[in-house]
């Protein structure tokens, strides 16, 4: 990053990616009374196609505004949109501080994304990123941008409303974590406090999809792929990383659980549905646990989400708070982007 | 900081600048295996002098383990040891890429303090503080020393075994936060548990005494003066710093305090003596206030710490743990050295 403003490229203008972009131009100016943080957003790119700035520069604002309005897959159409331009092209062709990564994590299909954050960190440049695949599928490459040269950040990627990532990252660094549990997938949470209200598993989760917090395809959320890919970026920030593929899934939400979830109540706990790290061990796992009363695990409610992290050095610590709607990923990207600037000396 | 070792200076020798030294001599492997981050001591001073390296190298580790060894005071008897120089004095000539300070906090004579910092600062170096007099006095002279130029680390002082700081510093960094509300004081949570488990103040305040939770003089943490300096660096950390002296103490804790704690109870709620802190409002204030239950300012136990903190993007983030123990502060020290070394680019 040089002098003047800091050149943003959005990949990703699904909900997050716009919701992010709605912020940027909501605070661009308490970033830079506050911070001195310039920005401008050098490209915009949805699935077919993306908005590019010429020659270095930014995009004016006021495109930047219409692009908030084009539909699903439009940015592209509007004046000096390039259609079929990629990602890989727009990080190629417009100029870019900072990719923010908004697109959807895709465990199967890694390489572009991860390609492009490798682009970007080792010429020097900072990503910011909602996406989960990269961190969970390939922490090896990356780490060396998480403490050695900290251009990566991912605040959004887990318990998004809640800055875990950080406590994690910098709180615990020279630090040994023995072990953190964490209730954080929020569709999951949220069936399981229906459960105990007298739903029906099959109630609760059509309830879940109506409300959006559960996908057309639950299954991610219900057989635990996306607390295994969590406990991954977890034990990957602790410099443990164990693999999303050796993250074991030892239950899934389901009407059994729905079973249990109300005999754990009536014997005075609370079911939640668990990612498990413990770095020392080089385990992580995904888990049915009972919470007591007295901790935040037992405590939260629908979506909230919940961690305790145990460490040698002082007593546990218990987190609670926001998961991953789309005003929080959008303002944990934002404060990424000021982290990153404030560390990479840009301020 | 250079190649090599990173050199760092201990200010005080007492029971935190001892029990960092001691994890540090337990670590120093972790650190170099972990995160490639070699270290060395430069000096060591305590009331009486210094024990100083010479020539910009660093204490022959053995030197380091006999001082901790040394009696209060007795640093500067040990063989190389400099009778009568203080901090300002080995900063001068004994060479420092960090500089340690884990010397009481002295609010009314701040200066000698502040101005180790800013010497250190200015000259390219690192900062790392338990010492929390500098930041809610001088905030102005420090702060660019938070953002701009990331070099002051001061986790330990507020909440020390648990990573407030980082949460608020990093993980909302660019968000606007309305209010941070917290039972941030060990000795007054403690005093309040007892209270209402039919302690009388007297009784409560001499266990507390006699466990080492209280001071022999006990009115900083009673009469809110340790909460409003918390308060205050808080306010520091979000960029909307209120001086220690313009955070109202509308409370303290007493015997009318211990009764006010068993009504509260007595009607389901539970009494905390907390910070209070309103970025926008520009206001800063200590008060009793009465917590209800599923809120962690309820649930803390004993000397346990507790915050809330709401923001405007998100719903409330809640965030329970250890506070200040020897400990605790020394392992907030050293993960502030390691954060220190990852974001100036020496890791």
């Amino acid at each position: 990053m040089g002098a003047g403003a800091v050149r943003l490229g959005v990949a990703g203008f699904g909900n997050v990616g716009r919701e992010f972009v709605r912020l940027l131009l909501e605070r661009r100016g308490l970033l830079e009374e506050r911070y001195g943080l310039r920005v401008g957003v050098s490209f915009v790119a949805d699935s077919r196609g993306a908005l590019c700035a010429a020659g270095g520069g930014v995009l004016e604002w006021g495109l930047v505004e219409r692009a908030l309005e084009a539909p699903r897959g439009g940015v592209s159409r509007l004046p000096g949109g390039r259609p079929g331009l990629g990602v890989e092209g727009a990080l190629e062709e417009c100029g870019t501080d900072v990719l923010v990564d908004a697109t959807p994590s895709r465990y199967e299909d890694v390489e572009p994304a991860l390609g492009w954050w490798l682009r970007v960190l080792g010429s020097g440049g900072a990503v910011v990123a909602a996406d989960k695949a990269p961190l969970a599928v390939a922490c090896d490459r990356l780490a060396v941008y998480i403490y050695s040269k900290p251009r990566l950040y991912y605040k959004a990627t887990v318990m998004a409303g809640t800055p875990l990532i950080d406590l994690l990252r910098w709180g615990y660094a020279g630090r040994r974590v023995e072990r953190v549990v964490g209730a954080l997938n929020g569709t999951t949470n949220y069936l399981l406090t229906r459960a105990v209200e007298g739903a029906s598993f099959g109630e609760a989760l059509r309830e879940a999809q109506e409300r959006g917090y559960a996908e057309p395809d639950p299954s991610a959320d219900l057989e635990g792929f996306d607390l295994a890919a969590k406990a991954s970026i977890v034990s990957c920030t602790l410099g443990g990383w164990i693999p999303l593929g050796r993250v074991e899934r030892r239950a899934r939400v389901d009407g059994e659980a729905f079973e249990r979830a109300r005999r754990a109540t009536a014997a005075g706990r609370r079911l939640r549905y668990v990612a498990v790290v413990e770095p020392a061990a080089g385990r992580a796992y995904v888990d049915l646990l009972e919470a007591e009363p007295g901790s935040v695990l037992y405590d939260i409610r629908g979506v909230e989400n919940a961690v305790v992290v145990e460490s040698a050095e002082a007593g546990p610590v218990m987190l609670r708070g926001p998961g991953a709607g789309a005003r929080a990923t959008a303002a944990a990207l934002l404060s990424d982007l000021v982290e990153a600037a404030s560390v990479m000396g840009v301020l």
